[in-house]
């Protein structure tokens, strides 16, 4: 179990691209959405994993995650699935002393970018760069479970 | 993933105990139940499972079970359980060709003995050993889930 702090942004131009280290192909989507947990499914490139989260309470919300076959995934998916999967390319970008992850959305989210950084503590200072957009974190709105149900090109 | 065809049935008298392979204590509860799955948290013994499983179909459904560390299991148990965990103890018991799982409930399902059998194809033959009552595959009140939200003491 792990706790995850995390601090999402709207992503302002392309300034970020030069600055990838690497990309990779997510499609996931959530097999539950209880008030006390969200289970979801995930095939990151060419592995996969299901991941248990608990209840958000600010930023920070407890996580379970284990490895997964990429079949079994792929199955639960297209079977079991709450809502019709996401699909984004994650882009691994460094910024000063943090790794972020900027997710370029595609199908029913195409036009969405943000960026996401994980934080050790709540109150973590970390480095903000110029292509950094309006603060998400926290709004519904821009949750992955609301973007499989209520896709960005429907707003 | 496996397809799981079973069939349940309660328990009358003690004759099934001196062919008992084997033991395990159980705790189980459900992190999700939704009408497309569920999601299991258990701990059997000293080994621990997260289990999902897709909607009933008649006496099949889908089933993808993965080992997890007991400490993950009894930490989501405790918190993001549904509804509160069902304890029993599962005993193995050699009947002909096949292995059967004799559940004896403790806590809020003290009394409640029922035995399901696991078959290769829902027309597969089996021996009925004089200990077998009434079949309940399919009753909704002795799912485990419904147990722990409408325990047996309650009924």
């Amino acid at each position: 179990m792990a706790i995850e702090i995390e601090r999402k942004f709207l992503v302002a131009g392309d300034g970020w691209r030069a600055a990838v280290l690497s990309e990779t192909r997510i499609l996931q989507g959530y097999l539950a959405n209880q008030a006390t947990a969200t289970v979801r499914a995930r095939v990151a490139g060419e592995r996969a994993y299901l991941t248990i989260k608990g209840p958000g309470n600010g930023l920070s919300r407890s996580e379970y995650e284990y490895p997964i076959p990429v079949a079994d995934a792929e199955a639960m998916l297209r079977e079991l699935a709450v809502s019709p999967p996401i699909e984004k390319t994650r882009h691994r970008v460094r910024v000063g002393d943090h790794v972020w992850d900027l997710d370029v959305f595609a199908g029913a989210n195409a036009g969405l970018v943000m960026a996401e950084v994980e934080l050790a503590a709540e109150d973590e200072v970390f480095a903000r760069p110029d292509w950094l957009g309006e603060e998400v974190t926290g709004d519904p709105r821009y949750y992955n479970l609301s973007l499989a149900r209520c896709p960005y090109l429907s707003w």
